[in-house]
């Protein structure tokens, strides 16, 4: 109920600030018998954490992975499996200056309302790190997703107003903003480089694409397949738009062009056109599932801004530390997890629903 | 799990199919000693029925509620509240064209890949009617906000590319489309009775704004509130997009500009602007909580239109009935009672955990 | 939370008091393809229903079941059921003289305690009469059990120190105390009908035997199968022990007695004891799963009693009406019912465990 | 669902086995600024530690609690909390012997039958030592029910037929059984060592005293406050049995005898007999609430055992390893958790409730 918890058969509960010895995951549900390793964890841990390349924070952690329960001999065993990372590149000092600001766009104030205390190190749960241990968990959600066939891209649809146009899978995980498109890469990285030595940080956009997901996944009434990714996506810190298929853009069409046409392809039902993303009355319908997440601008800027403090007194604060000045590249494992956690979660229910 | 129960603490349960006897909400959580009557709930469902304007469908249901458990003397107990809504105007005939047909943009054939049966007559559990059940519930959550000082405001922003421009609240409820703004809602309504007559339907845009809530709402993990409310809100059938403040907006925008700077307004700490749309870190920072809704075309068109049948021949259907061209004055007190109840939830969970 | 659900994948929510115009229940997560009709339901609720026999209340209720949602042609849809049970005998005037008055053995005063407000008539949701819907949503769980096999014996084993001795499963439904032992039967009956006759009443104790549960079915930690299976059965109102095989025996035995040793019978893996009522670190082993219930006698009893009112003062109170003597009988099916729907729910968690 | 966690509000799930590097618990819905140290958990943890007296096994387990997360300067901070303890005295080699063995009653079988493979090395999750993180998150609820002065009271009532007969909560720590009689201390402590001695093991019987309880806690359908203590309680490996107040000697019972007769005493509402043991209608009268556990024998035993192996071979086997002869002692903190667990809950729940 305190909401640290995600999933109903797969399920799993994080834990830690980034300013404590450590953070983690507990995961329980997992089905016995999935071989598992530290490794397999650790390769998605990589591609989230910070320092990866010069658009990002220069924070150092190795978010090394450590299964402390639930595998035996290379094999999960059914039991809860529970990962930790340790924090290495604690710095409280950061934060001196700023424990008793309420940041602009920071949780500080929301965070005092609500427990009437705070661990103003890092910003607490609210924190970005708090993400890793999501990573953590839905890497091992894909190699469960990965027997099923199904497969999760993310990438960077825009940064700013300058969008991927010619997309090619292929090369995401070969630039540092984890596009899809060559030459919008070099743009793209010049922008934020640009935002950053504003002091500025800059919004983006991210495309997400599930192949091979099979229909029938997702309940019809509140636990719609989009109304769970929602869920699980929305609650990304940074995302505050979210569209299925054509999102707003069928806001704008009419019934006779949205409609998608089942067709034959290949012996199987499918869609001429997919305007849906995949998902009809909240159920899959074996079509690419199609979601786009807006991210916003990071709040931590290093321009000097008014605020208030604890007090209620009017200050100017300036965020010290190591911030990412766009959100994209290491939101893109991220996001990919939740998607995949969720889709889990769902073939799990609807393996169950046919007793 | 099944997908048909909402909420933790105020936790509603629907049911009930289109064409059955009856459909309804039982409601677990209700507060004891809450003034509540038939009539209560009856005001919401009268704003979402059919028939209520030329622009919706002519189908006829009167949607009496009637309370049977929970309610004693004009006051709630605590026990569980079960509204009953029966249905009146069924004409399954008008299914019998299509009962082995896959409709495009609707949920058959996602059902029958689900669940290998379904119940061809108006949709099942994705039927709009369902959302009845969520207004009658929403009604109740709705007396609890009122006690709290927290209004719902909920209209149609957008049909198709017409926007409302110069808002005034005061008007929702005057105009069938239910828009805020007189002159937008002639020319809204003039599209959607062409759509209509040219056997088409139309999409729209919701924008809604609650006033009065409270900072320190929802949970900084993955029940954040805007998560909650995405999967509350995008859990209403025809919802294919949604975003909080700025949303995709913000996607475009920078740091120094996206982020609200504290300000100190009638002795309490507030915000200068509202990009973050009253929800930052995913608790509630008492200024007004700003939501779109992108809505599709409905998917119910008389255009003929080709498709599959359960036996994957290529058929050719023409969705007769009575449907809705654009679905936003229908939907405005549905998107109300899903923010209802979140919020009702919230505040509840927020009250424990103060113990 | 609020606590009228019960069950994970198989949930279902109930409603209603005894004196409002309707009980019922919703049944969410039934599997599809289900063949089930109200007669299905009546067979049950006929053998929960008052009025049965000289030793149950007087008390005129038909009972009549009706499923308003969830079944089309003849089988469940995968949709949520909602069976309704009116309320047809309702004499709020015998509840004039103790509105106010905290009867003893009630819940009365822990309902003012909890709820600060309370439906005097015939004792809210506390009532026996809630479960003809826990009894309703049994006899589907039991349609489910049949296909895999599953049969539930509950019967009478002791009136006070009435013990059956010679037992017979086969005669249970022949004898109006449902014991087992023909024989004692009559002893049991003459036993309650001497209390009934001193305006007292008796308690019993219930024995419950599973046949044919599959080894597998329950979790290692929380969710012990004997875990939920306790939580299930001391909901019913009346039941205030409970064991399972050789109970609190087991706790003056020896590790080197009590332990069952495994053999193979048929070709699978057995027990030659059962010590352990088929439950072994909360999973089951195959055998028989062996429950006993401890109920106490129920508190409605024509004799004068001293206790005091909603001010505090003391009063003299004669519990009036038409209640049963003994409590037995009529939990056999409730029993039955609380077993089924644990049983069921871990069959699919069960399923769903190996994806 | 995987069973791993136990609450609603304030939620706990526990992972690790006894032969992996560590175990713990993660506790979600802390409430914020609770005075919280290491020391708090210790102090409970070596009342359930391995090796406290010569009747308890000799593995040596200083059980040394860290807490991970969810502290900030000595206080609670709103955030779950994770409390880490490493395992120290790992010898696999005990288990070598039996790893293909299906252990009489073990869970090695409803394992197998379960996950159809398992961690052989000391029973996986149903080893008593996860009982270890279910006593640290005990710990915790404690406090936050010293802060309402609501204390629980667990000790041995009876080991094998010695019974405890002149209570004095007093003394249960002083003595290696935790019984509250003195004299029985030494009869019981003699029991167990002769069972000892002949490698064999002996049952016991717990009693729980929750003193200060105020009336209201509980819920009238499901989640009677008695059905969610067996929850708790049963899920503690050992319990075969449970009752409250007089249990099955209300079976035996009358009401005339049975119902407590509401009384004003100081001013408020209490009970001149405590039949009931403290809970009625499901939900807490503010008397004592009273419980009794049975425990069976341990089912380690040294003496040689025929069973079966893997392969359905028949075996025999010697339990190997440093095992009790009698749980009482140790179970005796793990009875006081769960109970605590259950309280905090309700509290919360019952803060919630009144809106």
């Amino acid at each position: 109920m305190a909401g640290n918890s995600f999933g109903q058969l797969f399920k799993i509960t994080t834990f830690g600030e980034s300013h404590g010895p450590a953070i983690g995951v507990v995961i329980d549900g997992v089905p016995p018998k999935l071989p598992l390793s530290d490794a397999d964890i650790q390769k998605d841990l990589d591609r989230r954490r910070p320092g990866q390349s010069k658009i990002t924070t220069q924070r150092h952690e190795t978010d090394r992975a450590q299964i402390l329960s639930g595998v035996f001999e290379g094999q999960t065993t059914g039991a809860p499996l529970a990962i930790l990372i340790r924090n290495e590149d604690q710095r409280p000092k950061d934060y001196e200056n700023i424990k008793d600001v309420f940041r602009p766009g920071h949780a500080d104030f929301s965070y005092m309302a609500k427990f009437g205390y705070r661990d103003y190190r890092g910003g607490g749960r609210s924190s970005g790190r708090e993400t890793a241990s999501r990573v953590a968990a839905g890497a091992v959600a894909k190699k469960i997703l990965a027997k099923h066939k199904i497969q999760i891209i993310v990438y960077t649809l825009a940064v700013g107003d300058i969008y991927a146009q010619n997309i090619d899978y292929k090369i995401i995980e070969q630039n540092a903003v984890r596009t899809a498109d060559a030459k919008a890469a070099a743009v793209m990285i010049a922008k934020i480089e640009e935002a950053r030595k504003q002091g500025d940080s800059i919004g983006a956009i991210l495309e997400c694409v599930v192949k091979g997901c099979p229909p029938g996944l997702g309940d019809p009434c509140f636990d719609k397949l989009n109304a769970r990714l929602s869920l699980g996506l929305m609650s990304i810190g940074s995302v505050k738009a979210i569209e299925f298929g054509d999102g707003f853009g069928a806001s704008r069409s009419t019934g006779s062009v949205n409609n998608d046409r089942f067709v034959l392809k290949a012996k199987r039902v499918s869609c001429l056109t997919n305007h849906s993303g995949g998902i009809i009355g909240g159920i899959s319908t074996g079509e690419d599932i199609i979601i786009r997440l807006g991210l916003k601008p990071p709040s931590s800027i290093s321009q000097l801004q008014k605020t208030l403090n604890e007090k209620y007194q009017e200050v100017q604060v300036r965020v010290k530390g190591r911030h990412d000045p766009c959100l994209a590249p290491r939101i893109v494992p991220v996001a990919e997890a939740m998607i995949a956690l969720t889709l889990v979660d769902c073939l799990m229910i609807q393996k169950a629903t046919k007793l």
